[in-house]
């Protein structure tokens, strides 16, 4: 089962004109994995989202615009990391625990998904994430 | 190939809460196309990118924050579509000239791509696109 250590930052290249910037996630080149699923979500500063794990799905994440701080928990250890630039990519394996605060006004997070949506997959509860891992380490 | 009439735009669902929205593309159900690439370009008010045409690429973009109108072009017709909200898609196919104008401070365009980064499905020329064009009716 999955670690913090298993979590990875990266960097991808970002490219920067007068006018703004551009990066690009290439599936299996810049990311290690298959682009399945898509999805965006915009929230205001202050405001605390996720609180979930996923069984099966890899999540990769970044900050398009504005900052989040992204708290990850492997229900051991704790680890969290900053996106406040759009060429910074946290990669999330499945069986951690997530938490992203908007620690900016008007932030947009970008997260790319391994797998299509299913319900099935999510641990909402954290009590049940808790259970989870001790099945895992069983 | 392709004309103006096989632009698509459609919406996808808006998840909206008091903190912000989320919008989801899972591959080959509400995008009829693989997920290959996604890149995120961000630009001022007033500015004006793109500016060519790819001879297989499909794009699909959605502005995840501000606005921008885009204009595509086969080489005889052209349309506008305005992209003001993120649940809002604009599916462009191959053999399409297009730019994106940037209506509103600070806006966000993500485009999902069906194939890798590769140079030579550019076509950044304008006169070389028309003739691209003309060679496909020929």
């Amino acid at each position: 089962m999955n670690s913090i250590s298993d979590i990875q930052v990266f960097t991808v290249p970002k490219f920067l004109d007068r006018q703004g910037y551009l990066v690009a996630f290439d599936a299996k080149l810049d990311l290690k994995i298959d682009l399945r699923r898509v999805f965006v979500v915009s929230s205001h500063f202050g405001d605390i989202r996720g609180k979930h794990a996923h069984r099966c799905l890899t999540q990769i994440l970044v900050c398009v615009h504005g900052a989040c701080r992204v708290t990850c928990d492997d229900g051991e250890s704790k680890k969290e990391v900053a996106l406040d630039r759009p060429d910074i990519v946290l990669e999330i394996p499945p069986g951690i625990w997530a938490e992203q605060y908007y620690s900016a006004p008007d932030s947009v997070l970008m997260v790319m998904c391994d797998l299509p949506y299913d319900e099935s997959d999510y641990i909402r509860n954290y009590d049940n994430f808790i259970a989870f891992r001790a099945r895992g380490k069983s």
